[in-house]
C-alpha cells in the first residue's frame, strides 16, 4: 500500500464484509484487500490510456423504459432470516440498511411484512369502504381517491418487532436482520380526515377507526380517531410512482411514527366506531408482554431510536487503525430527531454526531460521525434524543420495566464490538 | 353518476387521458367514466363482500429480493420522443412527470441522455484520477471513494435542452416531453473539494475543472473551481442506493443547479487547470445561438422554472366543471423555491399556490393549487419566484432576447389550454 496519501481525510481502503453484509457491494466485489492494493500503483503515466467502455457503442436510451440496478449490485436485496417464521406467506424481508445511503430506501429494498402473502389488486376493481358511525357511507374507487386534495411527506415504517430477537440475546449477526424491517420513503395520499369529513363522522360517539386490508388475513387495526384526524395518510404514491405490490398496491395507510401493522396495506375498508375492536392482531399479537405475564395492548407509538449502519456486524475493518465514518440512521414517532450522540467506548464517553438534513417529522434522519480507530478492541453505539427530549434507552434499562419475554418495541441501544483483527459483531453490554 | 357526494372537496372522477400521457395509469386501466360510473352503485349491503384478494394465499416475501412496480403501472415508463434523434444511443428517454408524485423521482424512472449509449462498467475495476494542476496527482478506486466523509443531498438534475423544442412553438402534446429532461433525487457522495483538498489545488494557478466520463463520447465539460469547491458532489448513491448504469453507475459527478451535461456520469477523471477547455459539449453544443448568430457559452445555471404536471397535455377533464386539483414542480439552479403562482387566465390574474416541503437547495418543489372549473376554456400557467426574487419568465421575454433558433435554457412559463370538451393540449401565449 504504497499509495501516497495528502490529507488526514483520505484514508486507506478499510471495509471489507461478509457475504450478505455488506455495506457496500464493491468490496466483496473487488476482492478486499489485494484487489485494493492495486490501486496503489501509482499514477504517472499520461495521458490516462482510454477506458475499456469508452471502446465500444453503449446500450440505447430505450434499452429498460423502466431501470434496473447495475448486475454488480445483484447481491443488495431484501433477505429473509433464516427460521425466523415457520412460512414465507407470513413472514418478512429485511431491507439491507447496511448497503443504504442517506434517507429515502429504494421501493425495490423496502422491508415487506405479510400475514397471508402478498396480493395482487387490480386497481380498476379495487374500492375502499368508509361506514360505521358515519353520516353518508361510501365505497371509494381509485380513480375517486385520486381525484382528492393530495399531500406528500417523508416517513419512516417501523414494524414493532424491529429488534426484537435482541429481547433475549445479541440474537442476528448483521444490522439488516437487527433492524431491517425499517425503511422510510415520500409518500403521497390524500388526508384521512379528508374523507372522514366527506362521509360525516358522527362526532359525538365516534372514538376509534378501524382499517381492514384487503390480503387473506384481513389485517385490521384499531387506530383513535384523534391520531386518524391528525396525520394518518391515505397513500397510493411512493417516492414518486405508484405504491410496490408488496407495500399495499394500490391504496394503504400510513399511520406516521406508528408499528408498521396500523399502515394497513392493501386497504379496503375503514370502520368508524365508539371503542377499539380487540382483533388479532392487537391482542394476540403486536401487545407486549411484561414480566407479570399481563400484556400491554395498543402501545402504537414507535419511540426514538437509533442504530450505526456503519460498521456494523459482519463487516471487517481491514485496516489496523485510521480513519473510519461511524453512519447510521435515526427517527423517532413522536417527531424529530434533536440529537445523535455516538459513543466507540461502549458509551463511557459520546461524541456528537452530525444530522444530515432534511430533518423531518416521524421520518429517517441520517447521522454521521469522524472515527480514527486506534487498532484496540472498540464498542460503537448510537443514542438518539427527540425533539420531546425523551432519550434512547440501554437494553437494560428496557429489561428492568420489560422483562426479556417481549417482542415488540425494543429501542435499545445498538452495540456493535470491533474486534481488534477488524471483525465487528453484535453483542449485549 | 349517483353516488352521493357530502362535500365540496370530494369530487367526481374527472380526469382521463391519452396513451402515454396518464397522470395516473388507473384512468386507463379502468376505462374512463364508464368503469368509473359502476362504482356509484352505492352502499347499501353491509357486511362488504370478501374481497378476492382474500379468498388466495399472496405470494411469498421472497418472491421478489429486489422489488419491481405493478403489472398494471407497465404503461408509467421513460419514453423516447418520436424522431427527436437519429440514433438511440445519442438520445433521450424523458421521465413521466405527469404520473409522478412528490419530488423524488423513483430510479426506474429517472430520464436518461447518453451521448454514446450507456456503458457497462465493472465497478472493481473502475479509477477516477484527479490531475493537472494539482500537488499529487491520485488515482482512486471506488473503495477509496467510499471511504471518504460522505454527505446526502435532494437536487434536481435537468438537461439544458429540457423544453428546447418550444423555442419554435408548441411542439410536443404532453409534459413527459415538454419537461420530463427533469428529475429529482437524494444523491449520496463525497463533496470535491474533499477530494481536491486531498490531491493538493494549486490555489495560485488553478481556476477550473475538466470532468471526463468514461462512455465512447469521453463526455468532457468545464466547471470553474470556485464552483468545485462549492456544493458539487462526486456521488455514488441515488436514492439510497448505488446509481443506475444509465445515471452514471459507480461514479457521476453532481453540479447541483447546473444544466444536466455538466453532472458527468460514469466520471473518471478530473483535470485541475487555469482556463476553460473549450470542448465539443461546451462549444458546438449547449452553447445558446443568439439572433445575431452569436452564441453564448458557459450558460451553466438552470434558473427558476415551473411547470403544471397535472392536468397537462394530452389529459382530457371529463366533467365539465368542478373540482380539480393543479399540481406540478418549481425548481431554481439558484437556491429555494420562495413562491409559486397559478393562474387559469392565461395569466391575467394569479393565486398563490402551495408549497410542500420539504423545499430544498436546487431540488424539485411540489406546488398544488385548488381549482373549481367552470367549464368554460381556461389557460393554466404557473410561475415560480427563486430566493434571490428572480422571477419566471414568459416565452415572450425570453425570445425578445434569445429569438427562437436556441436550444437551451427554456424555462419561460409553460401554458396548457384547457378546451370546452375538457381537452387539455399544449399552446404558446
Amino acid at each position: 500500500m504504497e499509495k501516497e496519501r495528502g490529507s488526514g481525510r483520505i484514508l486507506r481502503p478499510a471495509i471489507t464484509v461478509d457475504a450478505g453484509a455488506s455495506r457496500r457491494q464493491f468490496l466483496r466485489m473487488a476482492g478486499g484487500g489485494a484487489a485494493l492494493a492495486a490501486t496503489a500503483s501509482g499514477f504517472a503515466a499520461e495521458p490516462l490510456p482510454v477506458a475499456e467502455s469508452a471502446r465500444v457503442l453503449g446500450k440505447p436510451v430505450a434499452a429498460d423504459p423502466y431501470g434496473q440496478p447495475a448486475r454488480f449490485e445483484a447481491n443488495v436485496i431484501r433477505r429473509q432470516s433464516p427460521g425466523l417464521t415457520r412460512t414465507n406467506e407470513s413472514s418478512i424481508a429485511f431491507a439491507p440498511l447496511q448497503n443504504l445511503f442517506g434517507i429515502i430506501t429504494p421501493n425495490g429494498l423496502h422491508f415487506e411484512r405479510d400475514h397471508n402473502g402478498r396480493p395482487e389488486i387490480d386497481p380498476a376493481t379495487h374500492r375502499l369502504a368508509i361506514h360505521g358511525l358515519v353520516a353518508r357511507p361510501k365505497l371509494y374507487s381509485m380513480d375517486d381517491v385520486l381525484r382528492l386534495p393530495s399531500v406528500s411527506r417523508i416517513h419512516f415504517i417501523e414494524c414493532g418487532a424491529n429488534t426484537g430477537m435482541e429481547w433475549g440475546n445479541a440474537a442476528v449477526p448483521t444490522v439488516q436482520f437487527t433492524h431491517g424491517m425499517l425503511s422510510c420513503a415520500e409518500y403521497t395520499g390524500v388526508p384521512l380526515s379528508t374523507l372522514l369529513d366527506d362521509v360525516g363522522v358522527d362526532a359525538k360517539r365516534a372514538r376509534f377507526v378501524l382499517a381492514e386490508g384487503a390480503d387473506g388475513s384481513a389485517l385490521t387495526r384499531t387506530i383513535p380517531l384523534s391520531m386518524a384526524l391528525d396525520d394518518v395518510l391515505v397513500v397510493y404514491g411512493q417516492n414518486g410512482e405508484m405504491l410496490r405490490p408488496e407495500n399495499g398496491y394500490p391504496l394503504r395507510l400510513v399511520v406516521p411514527g406508528v408499528q408498521g401493522v396500523s399502515s394497513v396495506k392493501w386497504l379496503r375498508r375503514i370502520e368508524v366506531g365508539d371503542q377499539p375492536w380487540h382483533t388479532r392482531e392487537e391482542t394476540l399479537h403486536y401487545s407486549d408482554l411484561m414480566p407479570d405475564g399481563k400484556s400491554r395492548q395498543f402501545t402504537w407509538i414507535q419511540e426514538a431510536k437509533s442504530v450505526i449502519t456503519s460498521p456494523s456486524g459482519g463487516m471487517t475493518l481491514l485496516d489496523k487503525g485510521g480513519y473510519y465514518e461511524i453512519t447510521g440512521l435515526a427517527w423517532s414517532g413522536r417527531g424529530r430527531i434533536k440529537r445523535v450522540d455516538v459513543s466507540t467506548d461502549g458509551g463511557r464517553s459520546w461524541g456528537t454526531a452530525t444530522l444530515q438534513s432534511p430533518v423531518e417529522r416521524k421520518a429517517l434522519t441520517r447521522f454521521r460521525a469522524d472515527w480514527v480507530w486506534d487498532g484496540a478492541p472498540a464498542l460503537l453505539q448510537s443514542r438518539c434524543i427527540d425533539d420531546t427530549g425523551y432519550v434512547q434507552p440501554l437494553l437494560r434499562q428496557l429489561r428492568e420495566v420489560r422483562g426479556t419475554r417481549s417482542i415488540y418495541h425494543n429501542n435499545a441501544i445498538q452495540t456493535w464490538q470491533v474486534l481488534a483483527n477488524g471483525e465487528v459483531r453484535n453483542v449485549q453490554v
